[in-house]
Parts: structure tokens; sequence; C-alpha cells
């Protein structure tokens, strides 16, 4: 992992106010390749119970922009994306992984997996596939 | 707009810790009809000070399940949502209006646009098209 | 209607092989506004007698290209758009009827209804997002 | 391979119109992989001469179908799907590929990638993802 790029990456996740009051973390940053972990907190409840699915959404979006911005470069932004809801998301943490299919100029099509860690497990509990482009 | 159903929705947003923790609230709840809104808070910032395409995607994904519910009856899952963010996300409060376009005993497949207003002026800046199944 | 821009519509719809297979017309192609038909044949049937989804999927792919191409210039590519199928297909012709919900330099945001087409009666049969960008 | 499975898909293949209209071969069926084959003819042309975009949708479509079925038993619907295309279709032959990410009673959640292949090179073409529903 080149140093250089995690801590651009740090940089971006720690100047974004909105990951800053969630508590995530990146813990991978590598030209097409980004890794998000969101600990599971009381707050990000749904009526049931389970983790919001807008928290979800929100570290699919964020993962698929990262790793859109490590083959385009630092100021991209999200241009569309989808998600599958798998199975409900609980436990201990979210990892999201995130990976470039496909990348020219113009565009980084991503594609990012959440799993809900619990007790050491993990499960995957939603899909996404997005679109990144260059600002 | 019936009170009852009105209030049934009231209720299943105040349980839902992760809108109470943003502040979003129901203003519309109709069958086929629901109105989101989430007044913009600093901490709702990505880096470049626009809201984060994740607010925007928790209030489609929100507003989405609400109208899937106003049809399908109060227990209801996201199945799946597909986002463009169309401009960033800026002013004073963000708006989600959601619609169903078509439902049957299994799902309802259901349309939202999110509008930014800013001095009273309202700009779209997302459109989503998702299912919503009776859990 | 410019006819101008209508029969620059045509051209580019009697320049696509598949399209002529299949047989599709272009009825409305405005700046904005797009709308294919498509006279249903028995060639177009899945296992259970309904018009095959890929021949729904196509004339939605086809008619959010040229409504984003009425705004964005004929040389577009369909970059990516998303389905939800809400009936089967069946009866005399199938009618796609594309608008541009927003639009910038770099792309256009468009959507699709289908609809089904049976003894007068139209049935919407799905409905598309998707994203035209300039080639 | 299951020889009873790949029977009864390719029984199923048989038995769409569409699909023999174009030409489409089925080629691995087991339960959570699905491969189907078209070889490119004139006729799948848009006015640039790729292959229209219309005709990976279908392949995308119906590889995602096969793949739900290969799971849930041979009676499914393609309840949503999203395609994102990445490269022009060109060359002898297209090849869908799909799998099963998820699946529960009700739905399976798929993804196929669907290769360009041109002078024994494959070359992703486009990725979609999908849900597929028992009818």
């Amino acid at each position: 992992m080149s140093n250089d790029l995690f801590a651009v990456g740090q940089a971006a996740l720690a100047a974004q106010a909105f990951s800053v009051l969630l508590g995530t973390q990146l813990t991978i940053f590598e030209p097409g390749h980004a890794e998000l972990v969101l600990p599971i907190k009381p707050a990000f409840a749904q009526q049931a119970g389970f983790v919001h699915g807008g928290v979800i959404s929100y570290l699919a979006d964020n993962a698929l922009s990262f790793v859109g911005g490590s083959v385009l470069g630092v100021d991209v932004l999200s241009a569309e994306f989808k998600l599958n809801f798998l199975k409900p998301g609980q436990g201990d943490r979210l990892i999201a992984r995130a990976t470039v299919i496909a990348s020219s100029r113009r565009q980084a099509v991503c594609r990012c997996d959440i799993f809900a860690e619990r007790d050491g497990q993990e499960h995957l509990c939603a899909t996404a596939l997005g679109t990144i482009m260059p600002r």
C-alpha cells in the first residue's frame, strides 16, 4: 500500500464531516481497492433494531467514491449507484470492500460488497454497482 | 391525509434511531405518496462542503421504504434501489418525494426525487428507483 | 416537432440493423422527449409466451439513448441503465416513452416507461432510469 | 454439470422464440452458474457498427434469469436489473457469465459479466446486477 495514497485517502475521509460523525475508518486504499470499516452504534438503527439501510447505502456510496478516486484521482464525484440489500445489517461493524471493474479517463465503474461482522464472522449484507466520475 | 396512517408513519420514523440522529421529518404519508424533509446541518458535509451523497442516499432509501409501506403495510424492507446524483446538495433542507409506480402483493416499485431547497427555491439533486417488499 | 431533428432521429434508427430486424419505429423525437413503438411479433416471445424481457430491455435502452441524444447531440452512448419489470409484456405493440430528467454537458439522466398496448389499452410493463453520455 | 439440470435449461432456452431468433446457446448451467454464448451477426449492429446495447442487455437479462432459475427452480421471472456498459461490443461472439450472489426462498440476487470475444481474446464489455424471483 502506497503510504502517500493512503495518507491522501485518510485526509479526504477526515475532511468529510458526515463520515466523522458516523465514525468511518479507511483501512485499505490502493489503486483499484478500497476498504472502509464502520463500527455499528445503537444510533444507526432502524425501527426493527437492524442497521438502517441508509447507513449501508452511505458506506457503499463512500467506498465506491474512494475506490473510483484511487484510479481517477482524488477529486471525483459519485454519478450513480445501485444497491441490493441481502441480509439485515447487525453485529459489531460494517466492512465495505470496493474494487474497480473498469475505468477510462471519463469514469470508473466499481463494485462494492458490504459485510456485517458479528463475533468475528462476516456476513454479506449488501452489494452495490456504481459509476464514479472525475469532478 | 388519513390521520391514522400519518400517525403510524410518524411512529415508525420516530422509532428509527438513525433518522432521529439526522433529524428527518415526515411531512406527507398517504397511500402512494410520501415526503420526508431533512434540514441540512454542517455535520452532513463531504470534503467539498456539499451534503454527503450518503445522506442523500439515506433519505432516498427511507422515502422509498415509507412510500412502499404506504401501500404494502407497515412492515416492509427495502430490497434494492438505484440512485442518480444530479446536482450537489446544498442549501437549507433536503426534501424527498416518493411515489408508487406499480405495486402487487409481493412488491412495490417506487420512485423518489430528492430536492435541495435553498432560499425557498427547490433544485432537483437526485432521483431514485427501487423495490420495496413486505417483510 | 422539428422536422429536422425528427429526420435525424429516423435516419439514426434506420442505421441500426438490430432495430430494423425487430421493426422499431420512431414516433416522437423532440428535445427532451422520445417515443419508440415496436409491434409485437411471435418471434419476441420467451418460454411462457410473453414478450421476452430482453426485447423490453432493448427498447428501453434505445429510447433512453434517443432521448439523451435529443439534448446532447446525435453521437451518444448509453453508459448505464436500470430497469424494473412491472407486468408481463403482451398485446399488439410496445410503446417506450422517454424523457430527460436532468442534463449537463457531460451526461443526460433519463427515464423511460414501457407500455404494452392491447386492444387499444395501455399497460405499464416496465420502467427504466439511465445515463447517456456524449461519445 | 448435472445432465438433468442442463437439459432442463436447454429446453427452456429452446422454448424462447426470441433466443432462437438471435441464436443464443446455453453452455454452462449449474446451481449458481450459467453461461450463455451468442455468436455476433451483422443484424445485431447499432449505427456505429458495434453490437447494439439492446443485444447486450437481452443477453444479460437472460443469463441473470437462467442463473436465478438454477437455484430457485425453473419457473422464475426477472424482477429488475441494472447494467453498466464498459466497452463497445464487437468481435465473434458474446459470452455472458452469471453467478448467484445470494439467494433466499423469495429471490436470488445475481451478477452477470458480458464479454465480447475477438480473435480468441475476451474483453469485458458490460456488467449487470439483478434480482430474479420465483413466478
